[in-house]
């Protein structure tokens, strides 16, 4: 579909796509921050996050899924296993309505299905991609575990102009988010061959996937991966897993570009409608004093 | 589409929503909460309300609008201007996806493209009631401005096992949200005949639509419309429009059985996440002292 005529082009597209990317670093004094979750797939909580400042957002099919209730998943992690069945159709429709609502200056990357290390094969064609971009995406948020795939998906995603961030992940993270990665030496190493395969943005996991890391603190062998990382490359790195109000200033501290944050925002989000529904309803409703 | 051998089943799917509905009232002490906006529509915080206690809950097609950015819409205002291009397939996603994550046992409402006073026409057939009762909804959140076509569809609702919660509205409304009634005969002249009529809710349009009514308490005529409603029928009664965190105490006081609550909610998760966006971003940002 794509045609020669259009490879400055879309060079071109994801330049402008990345000059986003060191504004808002920038900006923001040298550390970022990605929005996912609730607050990059429901247009009115990337609009009240935009407002806030927020200049990078990224809807994913597994949030979406959990957002729709998909055969009624309840957690990121079940939302795992189903998030290769989310329709393309329905992701191009929620890149379109953030899009719209978050304006042109604002840096979307979308998790969709068959960017991740998926366990189904998924139906997923270059039409897709076009459509993704003409959607408004400036890029794919990628989650492959094994070169081969993600340099194939590389050159598909540069072909209609999506920059790429993908991952590095250690071998024993619960889900398979990222190439592994063993020993700081070896998270170089990955990084160094992913920023020559033509990765836009470079992120390392952080977390055992969802879970948390201690209050106020990362551990060592994090803090050590993401030094390892942020000296290895010269394209923007990101943190990625169990990042929240308690650590997010350690994060900042290693001197990563971007931190990505979802499931915390999900996470307020549901205390602020529990706590006021509660107070609606529990007047009517008091803990017996026995 | 639908058969003589099915009315009598229709109509007992029908009193089992009813029970739910009056089960939700009885055990909320003679109030409960219809939960709306981003706690009816997103499987996430449609979940949260459900944990808090919450038994009722009413996606509809403006909020659904709000939520996927369509055409770019930020606010309740314009997305009444644009609800009725959503996809009917869109709600019965959304119906299934709650339903799904609610359980059998909450009470759904739904409002849909034809449901309300449309300024456009609406491809509605019987078809789409079958498939948004076999996706999981109770009844339909009505707003239709006249008897004509609100009985005709209670009608199609009823053969279909759905109720309906239809509106009365004040003439002066910025959006015509019910039935028009000008005095508190009136609206009991109106509730009366939508009762006789097989309406199985009544509620009363309560706010400027959206605005809020004084912190703490509700005009005088509020309390009068309400009163006059509650006395005239013996169905459940609704009260919907500008109830709020200050407010809803002088809403229960008046004796209607159920208070809509949306916009409200739309905020506090605006708020929360907005707040929590500012703090990761805000290190790096500081307001300049000067």
């Amino acid at each position: 579909m794509m045609n020669d005529f259009q490879s400055a082009d879309m060079e071109r597209r994801r330049e402008h796509a990345m000059a986003k990317v060191w504004n808002a670093i920038n900006d923001h004094g040298g550390t970022t921050l990605l929005s996912t979750g609730i607050t990059a797939d429901d247009a009115r909580l990337a609009k009240a996050v935009v407002d806030a400042g927020v200049r990078m957002l990224e809807p994913n099919h597994p949030a979406i899924a959990l957002a729709r209730g998909l055969h009624g998943v309840k957690d990121m992690h079940n939302a795992e296993a189903v998030r290769h069945e989310l329709d393309l159709t329905e992701i191009d429709r929620v890149v379109q309505g953030v899009r719209a609502v978050a304006g042109p200056d604002v840096f979307v990357t979308v998790g969709i299905p068959g960017g991740f290390t998926e366990l189904q094969p998924v139906d997923l064609g270059e039409r897709h991609f076009y459509d993704l971009a003409r959607a408004g995406a400036d890029g794919l948020h990628t989650h492959k575990s094994c070169f081969q795939d993600l340099d194939a998906w590389v050159a598909m995603a540069h072909s209609h102009g999506l920059t790429v961030d993908a991952y590095i992940a250690h071998p024993d993270d619960r889900h398979p988010f990222g190439i592994p990665a063993g020993t700081p030496e070896e998270v170089a190493a990955v990084a160094r061959r992913m920023e020559d395969q033509g990765v836009d943005m470079i992120g390392l996991m952080t977390g055992m996937s969802y879970g948390g890391t201690e209050a106020g603190d990362i551990p060592g062998e994090i803090k050590e991966r993401l030094a390892a990382l942020t000296e290895a490359v010269s394209v923007p790195t990101l943190a990625e897993g169990g990042i929240n109000a308690d650590n997010y200033h350690a994060f900042r501290g290693t001197g990563v570009h971007v931190i990505v944050v979802g499931t915390s925002f999900d996470d307020v989000a549901r205390r602020a409608v529990a706590e006021t529904a509660s107070k609606y309803i529990g007047t009517a409703v008091p803990v017996p004093s026995s």
